[in-house]
């Protein structure tokens, strides 16, 4: 990866501030591979906690901000201007900095969901970046190599035609009432703040667009059954959906936050008519792969048929030395540096853009529309 | 079990002949606690098969029969007659002999799902039992010690009020198209004999009667997209359903015979507000239980927290020791040989009855009724 | 198995009286498959014992014996006299009632250990059975399906030469002092009853017996260190040992009774320089199977790949429903069966033997002079 | 970590050129908590790889060495000079390096073993470092969370007195010879270059100190038996050693390059009189933890119980969010880092030391000496 002579591409980050959770998983994933240098950051709406957390970060004192307009003008007017900026907001503010950092020619790397609102969604994939700007969703789980794996095989055809998708998220965290006390949680369950879905933003959102990624069905329609079982809580946090894809295959998705017992149990399993796949985040170096009729076989990240040249690449140490979260998201970012230097043709096709960033909100607004209209099948082309 | 000085239980069987699986079964479950003592059979619908099987079953000549109904009426009237008789026929061909038996003040052990037709379980329901004759259904996993276990976990209050269920039953073998000579899966896929349903007959109705047995949650209604995968096929072979249950738990049941790479996936993850239970048949001897804040715990067969002197009769040796699915089918059989012989008042409420029979039939109908009506809520009352 | 028309073998039991666990096991054992039929027994020493055990198995009174020479005397005279015996008495009973049968000419099923001393166990050995009656030591875990696969794969060459043999059965049950009211835990740490050896004579020869049974590699010497950790205990809880085997092949054997947070942890793994197998009993029905440089399969009783014909016999369910211990047992003992009605040639060769249990004594003697020789490499053609 | 103002440390490179597993490993571990900057190395032997690997990186040119002696000379001349330098040659070439850099008054990041020989260990260790120059070796198994939170565990007395120690690490990438073009397989089985020992100094060490970090119990004497399997092979290929350790605990550690299906198994086990711990390298986010008498209990990196403020430092995300091999490894970058700077208080008593470099090479010939002398018992104190 950045061990090829290339120089590191210069980063800005909106958000991030300290004690941001997501904002932190970013900043690893940026240097991990030694692709990109943090120059520049509006890290909090508020200008204590932003330059106090810019200092920390060796920031210099210039280039600390505490809006990302000004950070958006002032970067693109540096000769030294930052090239990529990684927004890592609350859902609500991702659309404001992408759009301006997009319009000012700057590359842009968006946490997911991409808005809070599908209007939203829509409104920033209208946008036209200058200079060729690209865009980065980061749908961190879609950069575990056994996924890629998962995806070449399906791409293959060992698996034949799918016929049924089962992807899952079960959390506990939020079994309980959370105090706004506690940063993330407060959020997260604030429907101004995380848009209209709770847990199917934050968490069914991933667990739907791995399902996608790795299969590449398009979805016809969904039928939903939303729930919020904390009292009080405003959001949901258990989703129960249906999915019917095109071409007959059927799906189901669960994503929770009350699950008492799981901590985060992304887990995907994929069957076709020649062949099966099962796999889970908790231990994502391992991935079941079962043709009909044989026994099961475990394939490892980076062991024995581990696919292409391409999801080669996405292996930084040998086969049974376990990678993981940070490593997957780390990938995202510097096959996106690739991209950015011109050298990522083989790794556009993977990476999460702005369409899925929007399918992922027809995702949840379908899947909305359908538990308000008693779990009845809507069809993500009508929302 | 049997080794408290009683005298087995004299028992027949209605079909179970040669190369038939599940009336094998039956008869090891039968034998393993020593309860009871296989006598007579009307093995087959085929003079010479049912002739040549009960031979080798070691039955005498005479109590070889060709006919369910002349065996009812020649064992009711001998001095030395069956007490008990087993039903391991199609799915059809439970409620003729059933009603047979039971009229005959023979007790009856019955195979599942208690008809292929709702009107047939009702008018079976509505039988008058000569001579307080009994009824058994045999939905086995409940026979499972970790399953009582989980029941009285969930009794106790141990998992707080019940939010989501999480059912489960993938299968392969039906992956591909069977052939006739395929007998198991030939009466399986023909509506003929199995009922409307196939797979939501064969094993969504075990999952249910698991989830129902073990949470006590009672159904409201379900949601359900049955789907027929391999060409041909005439009746469902894979099949999603949300649930909606009284008080307001949800959850959700998938039953498949076409997820290449599972054998008897049948798993159940139960989830309240205060602690959740996680478990797969795969592996019966362990079940995961958290109390929410605190380490998952591996709970074992007999082992520390086994629960109540209830749960602990259901085991037979150490933990650690694994029993299986063979054990679990006896422990339902030895106990009903208690509550024959006026000793089993423990079991009494554990043991699946008539009622279930009729719920698990409910619940087919309803599945089938919203898949048919592109998954609209059906209440099991409703039908 | 005892579905073929036989008429069941009539069997006596030596030991196993009320409260014994290995037994109880036993009977279920030879109940399962309908092979047997208990008819006598002198199941205790204690005579009120021994009668009360035998009113509540269903034994005739005038077949319940208080002691072993008589009834063996008096079934040897009986035309309806026993056909084979259990003996089922701790360690140091098992040679004399052995002998008393053999020489009557009745069929032994022994438990493990063969003795309490290698010289008993030789003295039995060289004892010329009565009318050709035969013997069989209970080594139960070589019942196993997926163990008796492995053999199959060993000897069909899939592992290559075998270079590294990795058995190990630890359990915590004697972590603590146990009290003489712990009938188990009592005898088994009486060298008096169980011989100089604890932990290596009760589960070191099953790990023992389970590699040499796997592997068919002969033993060429051990180097041991055998300690005793609970306060007081006079006989070994933990062992651990290395092997050397004829040809260069290397082992480890652990055995451990204070191994807390371990039932019955008994696991084998076997490593050639084609393929490696793994396997642990808690979960019997799946072994791991690996061609060098190919991914890991999982192996299921009775599933894809799952052996010859002979093995395929070991199977009484379909593949993804468990099977545990007490099936591994009745399958050694529906063999047996076989053996006894000169039907079981194909099975002759799995069964555990006299020979075996001498070997198992050698390797219990041998490795207790290596401890007392600080860990000296012992040839098992030494003691 | 580096989020808190403090400049990264300047760092420099010996060995680690193009092709290099070793010296990837530890770019990343120094970048992924941006706590280090590589601004220098003596990347390889061979100046053209030496230069081309250097400027793969980013190096000035003028800070491209051919020769560590030159290296250490002229950086430490320099005001920008690297303040810390990373060893990551072959076993043979790490000594040279280390004196020259300790001398030189740079912090020395060595991987291990420390040598090849315990004699060259010894000469280092009497080695005076100029202007307090620190020492690390990357026993990099010792920074993942639980094992750390393992080593609390026992401290804190939850496992009681410890009896039993089961250590191993099990590879198959040797299982067949290796040809001079595969570069890790070459040097590592040659006994010029990596020393008398084959496996037991690549993985035994691993398996070895991290037993000794958990336990913290010193050890008396090993009896090994050390094969070369492989024909042809000079150096060992397969382990078995059994070990005493002071006070009277027990163990055993088997290494191995040849067990098939086996890819960086490393686990351990840990069982003292009141609890047991058990952990696996392959899932390296979970960790059995039983207290005696109750059910098993798996912990999770940062999950509930996760120990004290100290072993919580080691944790980057939330739990549930797998971290693996590169993140541990980081982990004693940073905290390395932290004691540069004065700041590592907490951490210094956890991180890998010239001592345990020294002890390691005690423990590789001790259990040589023992194995050339059939497996007697071999203090570590007579080597």
């Amino acid at each position: 990866m950045a061990e090829n002579g290339a120089r590191p591409i210069r980063l800005g980050m909106v958000g991030g501030g300290t004690g941001a959770f997501i904002g932190y998983v970013h900043r690893i994933a940026a240097r991990l591979d030694g692709d990109f240098q943090l120059v520049a950051g509006a890290l909090s709406s508020r200008p204590e906690v932003a330059k106090e957390s810019g200092k920390n970060l060796g920031l210099a004192e210039d280039r600390i901000y505490t809006s990302y307009e000004e950070m958006a003008r002032a970067e693109a007017a540096r000769p030294d201007g930052i090239e990529a900026v990684a927004i890592v907001t609350p859902n609500h503010m991702h659309v404001g900095p992408a759009k301006a950092f997009l319009e000012a020619g700057i590359h842009v790397i968006c946490d997911k969901p991409l808005s809070n609102t599908l209007e939203d969604a829509r409104a920033l994939a209208s946008v036209k970046p200058a200079k060729g700007a690209k865009f980065l969703l980061t749908h961190n789980y879609t950069g575990y190599p056994l996924m890629r794996q998962a995806r070449e095989l399906v791409k293959s055809g060992a698996l034949g035609t799918i016929r049924v998708v089962q992807a899952e998220y079960p959390q506990d965290w939020l079994a309980e009432e959370a105090g706004e006390d506690n940063k993330q949680a407060a959020w997260r369950t604030d429907p101004a703040r995380s848009g209209a879905g709770g847990a199917i933003g934050d968490i069914g959102t991933h667990a739907y667009n791995l399902a996608r990624f790795v299969t590449g069905l398009k979805t016809e329609a969904v039928s939903a059954d939303l729930t919020a079982f904390v009292p009080g809580r405003r959001v949901d946090d258990n989703v129960h959906i249906m999915l019917r894809f095109e071409g007959g295959a059927r799906g189901m998705l669960w994503a929770s936050q009350v699950a008492v017992g799981n901590e985060n149990g992304l887990q995907l399993r994929v069957y076709g008519d020649k062949g099966g796949i099962e796999w889970r985040q908790d231990n994502p170096n391992q991935m079941w792969f079962t043709e009909f009729g044989k026994p099961k076989q475990l394939l490892t990240r980076g062991g024995a048929i581990s696919g292409s040249a391409a999801s080669a690449m996405n292996v930084r140490i040998p086969s049974g030395h376990p990678e993981g979260y940070l490593e997957a998201f780390a990938t995202l970012y510097s096959q996106f540096a690739a991209v950015i230097r011109g050298e990522g043709a083989d790794y556009e096709a993977l990476l999460p853009t702005m369409a899925d960033g929007v399918e992922g909100m027809q995702f949840i607004a379908a899947s909305i529309k359908s538990s308000e209209a008693d779990s009845k099948w809507v069809k993500l082309s009508d929302v």
